[in-house]
């Protein structure tokens, strides 16, 4: 189903349907850029860390745009054996609620957008009908920028009506300095007397009609109309929340999402629709290390690894498309619409999960996106073209892999790649990852050749070559100077979330039978239920200070408090199955 | 005509023919966005310096994309009495030529792209079908690019016929060392048992065919598949440098180019196509006063604008669409159309240049675009929103308004503008310019009473105030200070110009019995006559710096020279009527 600004409101509650019914949801996004800064091959480099690869995407591709959000929804039907899906390909434009709202600016990369429109997509349906979105900061102010308005109108009421009143009391001051036997006289007055006198005191503006009548017509009416416009102001703020409510339920349904190479588009879903994406201090993402599959499927395009998950030993799944929603053909590729690639990641995780259960005994057909043995999966981003690191664990220590065959090299900025396959031809194959202009990561195919590249490197004064050891000290000392010196680490503009962290853990539970380790495994990735309930980027950074221990604890709940994910929303990418 | 990457090589005929047999050409572009920085009343201050608004269009719009160029070529038909106009609307995206071509990355403004979606622009044909461009710059480096790769290619078949030839000679030197006879030998060889030989040698791969036949028929194919390779590679190039052609070819054809609030017009033209903008130094620009028309004209908006021109004293002009194109109806507005915009405009300068017609004795009903009664508009370009200053005049001194009411005002960055109605309640009257957060410039209404708010404030302690004489010294002082302290100023990637400025004067002359005047003014306005032909932007400056009173005429040829528009392209703000 395509949902653009024209059919949103109408398809709002079908979203929302087929989200609460879904066992579980496939995302993909579509962006205007990828890169402001370094090309794809610096910005990928092989040897990242999950932190560097972070810090690098965080810093050079959040002002490009995510304008086309695909979600399929996927609900198993038990009677039918197979998947009822349901498709939504919506087009997200940043929309100016009204003058005084955020004008936003966002970059467009040639080579993308040339991309995008060499595969028919609409531009006109983001440009023109795009449904506008806001994260929370702005929403938040929005609701106080009304609120205000509000206040002042009322106001405004009370001083005007302060001031009638004061200047009556004026008058009837000097009348009853001036003239107190007026007071006596007005008292005296027949009904016909003060009848005259009121119309007479209609020449000043003043509508002189009886009190109680005029109060309980106006009142009703004044109320009515109140109501009305608070009615509508909440609409429109309604409206301009726009997408970001789809982000919304997504988020509280706690449903299973999967996605393909997914870690920009979570970090442009967070970015756009929730909040600013923190700095990653030291210790704020551990890694470690799962494999799977990695023999059995070389090719991670998505086209390729769907025709891969066709053939044995995988299943092509059984899907049906839910009436009413556009049925896709997975021979006539429609990929790069990002509605037709959520479809495609959903097939893929369904081959892999139930993949899984042909090693039980008795094996199983169908695996349930809920089933335990899905579970090792859940919160693990891909990272792409990282040669020893699958993935970044959101919710654990991740793995730190054995670069000890791995140099750090430093040289003039004209030094070509075959300069440093010269100057390590004499250690065999050698591979070489770009850092910038003056460094790169060689790695050697013999880690007992390291020493002897060391030694011969120390007279060297072109170039210099450092362990890979060395370089990371380097760098955390670096970085233990600059917190020194900087000491605002707590205060860089981060927002404070306005999400409460769900206390109820494990909302996403496995199957029944297994109810018991997984108590276990919630409470060990869910220190919240220790905390107040709410824990903010702040708060959980402190405590990760205070107490080396719980550091990681703390770290990383805060990190999905902001997100709202915590036992919400549950990441999972099948990716990391490679 | 609309024209897209589609039908782009087949209506640059058509283009270049409108071009050349025009009297006059009209401009308008559509942008991605306007400002990165500043709101727009920021972007715009009533008492900007045409440098200050140059300098901060400079900076904060440069980085948008110029993606609709609107062209209406006019041609005054005698036997009609009428003009006859041919409008293009060009739609423009830099599609990247190959792999290692820049992948430009340019913003979008989201209250723009809704305001132009609004007008249902259809954004479809930019960015999927949008004609590409190369600025020199750019092109040069693509030339040189394939230049170097034809080289490389001739050497690499070079070092390869230097390797045979070694090779070959080194065998035969072995044969004459260790088997001297053989020579005898194979001198005395029948034809028969050269054959044999051949033959033998085939095993080693030697296709070993008689010398001469070989290179009679591979020559000519060879000849005749470089000569197709290199056609194929120029028209590449040209497809490449898409649409720049266009703009050079209005820069060669030295017509008037009429443009309707054009400074961010002319900016992004320049910056996109040609080469990027110069920074404006101390002097760069001098300002004079041109006013005409003013009470006649309050509104200035296009719309506005030729309805009004419709009316008395103006007269609407004759026009007629030549056969093939689009006849637009101005009673159907087809506002923010690039190509509607220019023909309107072009409508506008008829009108106008008509009118002063009226005032010669006896009165002319027909003013040709290249009228000595025009001559006076040359070169202005309309400054929007500026109190007292209506143009930037690129080819002379302009006017330094008498801004004696103007007080500089500094304060805390809580103050509103309500604080400096209260601060000058006292004088009357003011009116307020915001430059920052912390700084606006007060114009009072009498500036008697400038003197009595300096000394009014001499002991305030939250705020400070400034003559604009004051203000504008120690802007001076600032930048003097800053010129000692970087004396990198003429190498501030400054990109050399490429074009030479063509030394046939006068291209755009006047109406012949005019001429001889005109032979003065434009020698007045054309120092490159007695340069050597070709002024650089560094040269100009270096000369301009040497020779204070040259200093001008250096300056603004060498901005003519980057612009290729010293005699070549006349530029008209009809604005500057207003």
């Amino acid at each position: 189903m395509e949902v653009t600004r024209r059919n949103y409101k109408d398809s709002l509650n079908t979203v929302y349907s087929a989200i609460e019914e879904a066992d579980f949801l496939a995302i993909d996004g579509e962006f205007s850029g990828i890169s402001d800064g370094p090309n794809v091959s610096a910005l990928t480099n092989g040897l990242d860390t999950p932190e560097e690869r972070y810090t690098k995407l965080k810093k050079h591709s959040m002002d490009f745009l995510l304008f086309q959000f695909g979600l399929c929804t996927f609900k198993y039907d038990q009677t039918k054996s197979k998947y009822i899906i349901k498709p939504f390909n919506f087009y997200v434009f940043p929309k100016p609620f009204n003058r005084t709202s955020p004008d936003i600016k966002f970059i467009c990369q040639s080579s993308s957008i040339d991309f995008l429109a060499s595969q028919g997509f609409d531009f006109n349906k983001v440009f023109c009908n795009g449904i506008p979105y806001l994260n929370q900061e702005e929403e938040a102010q929005l609701r106080e920028q009304t609120e205000e308005r509000r206040n002042q109108h009322a106001n405004a009421l009370l001083s005007k009506c302060h001031t009638y009143t004061g200047f009556v009391f004026f008058v009837f001051f000097l009348i009853y300095i001036f003239f107190p036997h007026l007071y006596l006289y007005v008292y005296f007055l027949t009904r016909f007397q003060r009848k005259l006198i009121y119309q007479t005191l209609n020449w000043k503006g003043f509508t002189w009609k009886p009190l109680k009548q005029k109060s309980k017509v106006d009142d009703e009416e004044r109320k009515r109309r109140e109501q009305q416009k608070l009615e509508r102001e909440q609409e429109e703020l309604n409206d301009a929340v726009g997408f970001s409510r789809v982000i919304h339920a997504i988020s509280k349904s706690g449903k299973l999402v999967v996605g393909h190479n997914m870690l920009l588009d979570v970090m442009h879903t967070i970015h756009q629709f929730y909040c600013p994406l923190p700095e990653m201090g030291v210790g704020l993402f551990f890694f470690f290390f799962f494999l799977m599959f990695q023999e059995m499927i070389t090719n991670t395009s998505l086209a390729e690894l769907e025709k891969q998950l066709k053939e044995g030993p995988f299943k092509s799944p059984q899907v049906e498309t839910a009436e009413g929603f556009h049925s896709y053909d997975t021979a006539q590729e429609q990929l790069h619409e990002a509605g037709y690639d959520a479809y495609i990641t959903g097939l893929c995780f369904v081959s892999m999960a139930n993949y899984l259960g042909s090693f039980l005994t008795p094996p199983k057909a169908y695996i349930s996106a809920r089933s335990k043995l899905v579970e090792p999966f859940f919160n693990k981003l891909f990272l792409m073209r990282i040669i020893d690191i699958p993935y970044l664990n959101i919710t654990g220590p991740d793995l730190q892999p054995k670069r000890d065959h791995v140099l750090y090299v430093t040289f003039p900025k004209e030094w070509k790649t075959s300069d440093l396959y010269q100057l390590f031809s004499a250690f065999g194959n050698i591979q070489v990852s770009w850092i910038d202009d003056t460094s790169a990561f060689v790695s050697l195919s013999q880690t007992d050749q390291v020493q002897i590249a060391m030694n011969t490197s120390r007279y060297a004064e072109s170039y210099r070559i450092q362990t890979y050891a060395e370089y990371i000290q380097g760098k955390q000392q670096d970085k233990e100077k600059l917190g020194q010196t900087a000491k605002t680490w707590g205060d860089d503009g981060w927002v404070k979330s306005h999400y409460t962290s769900s206390t109820t853990s494990g909302r996403l539970s496995p199957i029944p039978d297994e109810e018991e380790e997984e108590e276990e495994s919630s409470e060990g990735t869910n220190p919240a239920n220790d905390a107040e309930g709410t824990v903010t980027w702040q708060q959980a950074t402190r405590k990760g200070q205070k107490n080396k221990k719980k550091k990681s604890k703390g770290v990383f709940v805060s990190l999905l408090t902001l997100l709202n994910l915590p036992e919400t929303v549950q990441t999972v990418t099948w990716c990391s199955f490679l």
